[in-house]
């Protein structure tokens, strides 16, 4: 253990200099939610991947409708339909001089045919006035035959979505680095990925350690307490994007700690692990991190540190087993955890999954509260806040007491006091941490 | 079929005006992350539920410690040690006038004694000089045992955290339309809670139509296309907080389109399809919906409207089958389809889970391309965009067309130009949509 001090950034920068992205895998696309792309896609169809029409109309040739008017219609002979999903006319059938087919939105434009007109244009085949409709075909096969009568020019290329105009073959589609979210998954899907390479989602195991800790819904006797980081920070972690597995509580007994771990790795990207750190009890979790996995291995080991910070003074690091699966061993006290969580852990999740930007915004905001916070000198302070944007302020919830949970789940910021300063006044500008 | 045009907030009003919160449901507390309390939840236990010690040290009493200090230390008999979930000392020991009591973080306080004194102040119980941490009980037994040397007097309390400091039974915990995140989960299960009753993610089917819709891998053949929507329309459900479910691309036939439907509803709190909706095509898709379930119920049936906004002015919404599920047919161009899920099938699946906020943030920010956008009169206009929070301004992406879904996936905000104005001027200041 080194009796240096760290500091928060000095920590997080180990961290994260530690921190590989995860190996990529080929997943379905649907699977890929919420990953970073690997490499650049490429698009290898056309989109669209042929010349279509965006309205119900007629397919036409355009010197055919030249100066048609509602008075002096061009009347045009209906040689088809063209559905979409069809290839096409039926029988090789082109639009030829005086002709028209029947087109509906999203229908490959027919051989011979230079543009659509909106079936709102026409008198829609009935012979009667302008249509304000196309009947489908089921209703009105007949309308695939017979004469339609043009209310309007078109020029060439007139309601035709043309091939290729949205994206080319060879065009960049989606560049290494982005997020799969919902638009970029209908992007792939719309070009004909069905599977994409991406960085998977890390598995995080959260064990919390304490021989005074009682599951919820059980009763609890002298000395005991709930479990709740196990709950809060599997919560977390799922929510920074990792698959999380909660281990729950583990006993104050070296040997059943490292066993439990070693049982672990096995599923585990990063293991996080609370309780067990603070100058009196950390031995046992100590003791335990020592010897999981080969402890011949280089490279292997948590460092136990105390940081310039509060809460959240002690805290521990390293690597583990024979993978050097990454550990964070956060202090015990549920406020600790939870500020340790996210300045810690949750950057560490983030750089697993390959994503560039791992930290939660930060904003600037005057503090709200009507009086001065006070923090202790050499330490950065972390209070739970709630932020206000439209007032561009911040109000401490609770207190600075790091089991206030009550206050935490009252919170969505967290203000940040620098280490040099030792008192805030109302109305002072402050760097504040957003949580949601 | 109504021929009267609705406005988007008419649509979204009548949509949000028939959408109920789900049925509230008790889970445990993992499966409760991200849904919405449906009671008040009032605290049971105190917290902590004990007096405790906030450091490793000695429980003593405040006198004995009086004027202490490193010269003239007061010399104690410790009695034994108090350990993190034990009940206290053994035996039902107190300490008495001249006794203290080794006690680890979190430990209860003992009988007798009124303060803690951190270990750093004393000698540790080595007879040696400060002591700059506890050895654990494990490594030091004698410690327990034996004499210890006090550097510093204590205020009665000191270091001690009183039971229910943070929360008092019948206090508030969190208050009903909470939403249950890691935070509340730490609450909650610091407070004993294993279950909590609260509405359920809802179960969200969508569906595509469209005989040309093929599935992202296989091969193209004339006049076909890649199935984008249903990929992208479920990613956006479960992005909204619902359990989505991808039924996939239908072809354009009622029987088949009503028979998939039917089937879908034991799984579905709403159904979202999208294609079938323009005025050529839609009456398969109409056909279909007016028979799913139970025709002779009342309050069934989906409407057929056309909107004044682009894209996405073709939009059906009405609810079907015996349980009246909502159904929300979106129009078939990508982009219709996402910006209609964004407007409206978003704020329903939000509704559905009883939170109070359904809508994403709108911001105000001003256009920052440099030529000016134009936009249909009398239809209110979403465009493709990327905002820039810290230049608070936004720029178009790709252009106005429908089926731009690479600009699409290139945008984080929709530019919205209101329905009387038909042009934006670069530097305008204009309303935009946060999609992140």
């Amino acid at each position: 253990m080194s009796s240096t001090i760290w500091s928060v950034d000095e920590h997080l920068d180990d961290i994260l200099a530690s921190v590989r992205p995860l190996e990529p895998i080929e997943l379905q696309l649907p699977d890929a939610q919420g990953c970073v792309l690997v490499k650049d896609v490429v698009v290898e169809v056309a989109l669209p991947p042929f010349d279509n029409s965006s309205m119900d109309g007629y397919a036409v040739r355009v010197a055919d409708v030249e100066g048609a008017s509602e008075e002096f219609p061009a009347v045009l002979t209906v040689i088809g339909d063209v559905a979409a999903g069809s290839a096409g006319l039926a029988d090789d059938q082109v639009v030829g001089p005086g002709q028209a087919a029947r087109i509906m939105t999203g229908a490959p434009l027919p051989a011979g045919a230079e543009a659509v007109v909106p079936v709102e244009w026409t008198d829609g085949g009935t012979g009667e006035g302008p249509a304000d409709g196309m009947r489908a075909h089921a209703d009105a096969p007949e309308g695939a035959t017979g004469e339609v009568r043009v209310h309007r020019p078109v020029t060439a290329g007139a309601h035709v979505r043309k091939r290729g105009s949205d994206v080319q073959p060879g065009e960049p589609a989606l560049a290494a680095g982005s997020v799969v979210g919902p638009p970029q998954i209908g992007l792939l899907a719309a070009i004909g990925c069905s599977t994409v390479v991406v960085r998977p989602r890390p598995r995080v195991v959260v064990l919390s350690t304490g021989s005074e800790l009682v599951q919820p819904g059980e009763a609890l006797t002298g000395g005991q307490i709930y479990d709740s980081n196990s709950f809060a920070l599997t919560a977390a972690a799922r929510d920074a994007g990792a698959i999380a597995y909660r281990v729950g509580a583990v006993a104050d007994d070296a040997e059943t700690l490292r066993a439990t771990i070693e049982d672990q790795l096995i599923r585990a990207d990063i293991v996080v692990t609370t309780g067990g750190v603070s100058v009196g009890a950390y031995d046992v979790v100590k003791e335990a991190l020592s010897s999981v996995g080969d402890a011949d291995e280089p490279g292997s080991g948590v460092e136990f540190r105390k940081l310039a910070m509060q809460p959240g003074k002690p805290q521990g690091f390293g690597s583990i087993g024979p993978d050097h699966t990454p550990l964070l061993a956060l202090p015990g006290n549920p406020v600790s955890a939870y500020v340790s969580f996210e300045l810690f852990v949750r950057p560490a999740i983030r750089a697993l999954m390959g994503l560039a930007d791992v930290h939660r915004p930060t904003v600037r905001a005057e503090l709200g509260s009507d009086k001065a916070l006070t923090s202790p000198a050499g330490r950065r302070q972390f209070l739970r806040g709630r932020y206000d944007a439209e007032a561009g302020t911040v109000t401490p919830v609770g207190g600075s007491g790091s089991h206030l949970v009550a206050a935490l789940a009252q919170a969505d910021a967290l203000i940040v006091v620098p280490e040099d300063v030792t008192s805030v006044e109302p109305g002072t500008e402050t760097d504040v941490v957003l949580l949601r």
